[in-house]
């Protein structure tokens, strides 16, 4: 008998391969490679003795585990969510009750991916609008594209997403009678992945006033994606964007742990306005019957004994080591070459650098072939954090991660990067 | 300002409240009653020792813990892929290489049911065909049901779906044109929830002659679910569903450590089709990055060491005697109520009673007032375990769980359900 086809439903026919699947491959066959392409976190600065105190705490006793092991609530461990208020009052450097949102307001997702692409099922259907910073977080977009929702980028300078322009383009969707289908503006608002950019605190208070000024008919929410905010490496940090939303209905605030303490538990949280709570923990509910229990108590364990802030201290000074060995090994190897630019990041995990007009970086260029191949240093391609159709998108950009290497390798890698350039133009 | 409405996606507006909620919210807000609702594990039975001790070991040092905190890969940790090929070959009593499988067929996820809503996900457009037995387990309805599949029920009797019913349904589907709308065949194969009924041997193997036979146009897959299969207390375990596909291209075999190991580590796993597992890959990747890592580490010692088996045969004995309390507290207070009749189920969590045809079980009927507000006992009103348009739903069958209670309680409980059956009877 002949074996016929799986047909798979329209959505997945539809869904485009990942660029990350497609880097984490490469990764994988080319291990000697030096990776400045990983977003992955320094493996040496994981909390590996915290977690295992941790656990003997939480699992000290038969009667204390039996809690740890069973199903857990959707919302997520009670507890866990009160660490989180104390948590968020000391990022938003305000009281607990200032905060004027309670735990049930806050969601526990497995990683922030979870949160991105349960309010994506939630709120998106085919032909709705999210705006998006150019360039922006490129694994939303393709959880954007995987609900068929249109990703519209707004340009975008060194103190992120330029309000003028989304407001240009707000009216311009206005005009075309769409301003309906815009849901969402999703803001990367510190240390934005790829770019590194912080959004300037100005545009951060004025975002919330267009984001309400625009719902018109039906709310606009601002996604406020601070994945990076703890990683901060010079500077104070600013309110959230969150923060200027008083009535607590307009901005989504989606943090992890995965960058500040470890992937590997997947623990991340949202703060939601109150009329999505029930549809996200349906959502969540649907989906996987709320996070593991454990790991939200490794967390809260974490949190509430102060070691937590301790390790996000300790991370602070390992990453700014890296950061400054990047941008030390770029003053080095890449000023002399004519065209080439750089941003220089407070925080977070990445470099973003430019290339001159002709010298393209994606997948299949000359270069990302030189690089890989010849000089053995993988980097990721500034395009795929474009919407495709986007004509703001560049195609000369590169994403330089300073998260897994040594500063010795960081200053190695970008001494290959700089040859394989220099190949290329030449 | 006024403000305006979240415009939730239709996906989102169309889906329904899920039972299991309203049951959850229930026990939450009923905390005295005895619960014979909750598919829950026995809190008692959990394995609590056995991951303090698998944790101490698996993060014994900082570099053995680096990889645990780490990102893991989409597919799981591939050394308990690996253990998982010995666990399954045990279970289905073969050798590893007749398994006619690899590690690469294997996903790990977070819970079963994040696996039923992915492969529902890569599967269903809206008004594609499932078609499942009457009974099913509930919260698979609402999944299909939040992808806007059709839920066709299938009589069911005492041996599992009838396979001569299904054979009837599929020409019925052809003559009105719709079979290529036929994705997928569930089957809950082991002690079914809420049935109790364990699918016979023989409807096994034609299960698969079926789906291979009326896969004409695309392929029509078995979705295997064997979540209770190791929670067996009389009996032999027989081959899965799965084994008797020796194509290997027709059967999703999904197998959950919640019920015989913890459900709050939520660790699951399916076995694919090779022609499924890289869409399953990517539906994963998109909505989590991967399970967690060290949840995955805890059931790979587990198993490896040979305590899971250690523990899997306590809970048998456990679960044992807690079945024979229900059965018996079934037959000293439901036998002289005329019309009332029940299951004996050989493994899983449940007792599946039928009552006279007047008295109608849901949550709005006197009987669930009666049952939960003057006698303080909860159970699992039968009827949300049909589609809701299929003329074999019955309103009179009530999912009797004695998984969280003890067996002194147990008794209690039933007691009072019968008080609860005769008060309404008369």
């Amino acid at each position: 008998m002949p074996l016929p086809d799986i047909r798979f439903s329209q959505r997945r026919q539809q869904a485009e391969e990942q660029s990350i699947a497609y880097l984490m491959k490469q990764g994988l066959e080319n291990r000697e490679v030096i990776s400045l392409a990983a977003g992955f976190v320094d493996e040496v600065t994981l909390p590996v003795s915290l977690v295992r105190e941790s656990i003997a705490d939480i699992l000290t006793d038969d009667a204390a585990g039996h809690g740890v092991l069973q199903y857990g609530t959707t919302a997520g461990f009670g507890p866990l969510r009160e660490n989180l208020l104390d948590h968020l009052a000391r990022l938003e450097s305000c009281s607990t009750s200032d905060l004027n949102v309670t735990s049930n307001e806050i969601v526990v997702t497995s990683g922030s991916q979870q949160l991105l692409q349960h309010l994506s099922d939630a709120l998106f259907d085919p032909g709705d609008i999210c705006l998006v910073a150019a360039p922006t977080y490129f694994v939303f977009l393709g959880t954007l594209n995987g609900v068929g929702a249109r990703a519209i980028a707004i340009d975008t300078d060194e103190n992120g997403m330029r309000m003028d322009a989304l407001e240009t383009e707000l009216g311009r969707i206005e005009a075309a009678g769409e301003l309906t289908r815009v849901k969402m503006i999703y803001l990367v608002s510190s240390f934005e992945n790829p770019s590194g950019v912080t959004l300037a605190d100005d545009r951060r208070k004025l975002a919330v006033d267009i984001a309400k000024r625009w719902s018109k008919e039906q709310r606009i929410l601002i996604l406020e994606d601070a994945a990076y905010r703890e990683l901060r490496y010079e500077g104070d940090d600013g309110p959230s964007i969150w923060s200027y939303d008083e009535s607590r209905q307009h901005v989504i605030l989606a943090q992890t742990f995965s960058k500040s303490f470890s992937p590997g538990i997947r623990v991340a949280y949202g703060v939601l306005p109150r009329d999505l709570v029930s549809a996200i923990h349906d959502v969540k509910g649907n989906f996987d019957f709320g996070s593991p229990n454990l790991n939200q108590r490794i967390v809260s364990h974490a949190l509430q004994s102060g070691k937590y802030e301790e390790h996000v201290a300790g991370l602070q000074s390992s990453y700014r080591v890296k950061r400054d060995a990047m941008l030390a090994a770029a003053d080095e190897f890449f000023t002399d070459i004519p065209g080439v630019s750089w941003l220089r990041p407070h925080g977070g995990l990445y470099v973003w650098m430019t290339l001159p007009d002709e010298i393209e970086t994606g997948f299949d260029s000359p270069l990302f072939q030189q690089a890989s191949k010849a000089e053995g240093v993988m980097y990721v391609p500034g395009e795929i954090a474009y919407p495709k159709t986007s004509p703001l998108q560049k195609r000369t950009q590169m994403r330089l991660s300073f998260g897994v290497e040594s500063p010795e390798t960081i200053r190695d890698g970008m001494q290959r990067l700089s040859r394989a350039v220099r190949h290329v133009m030449d």
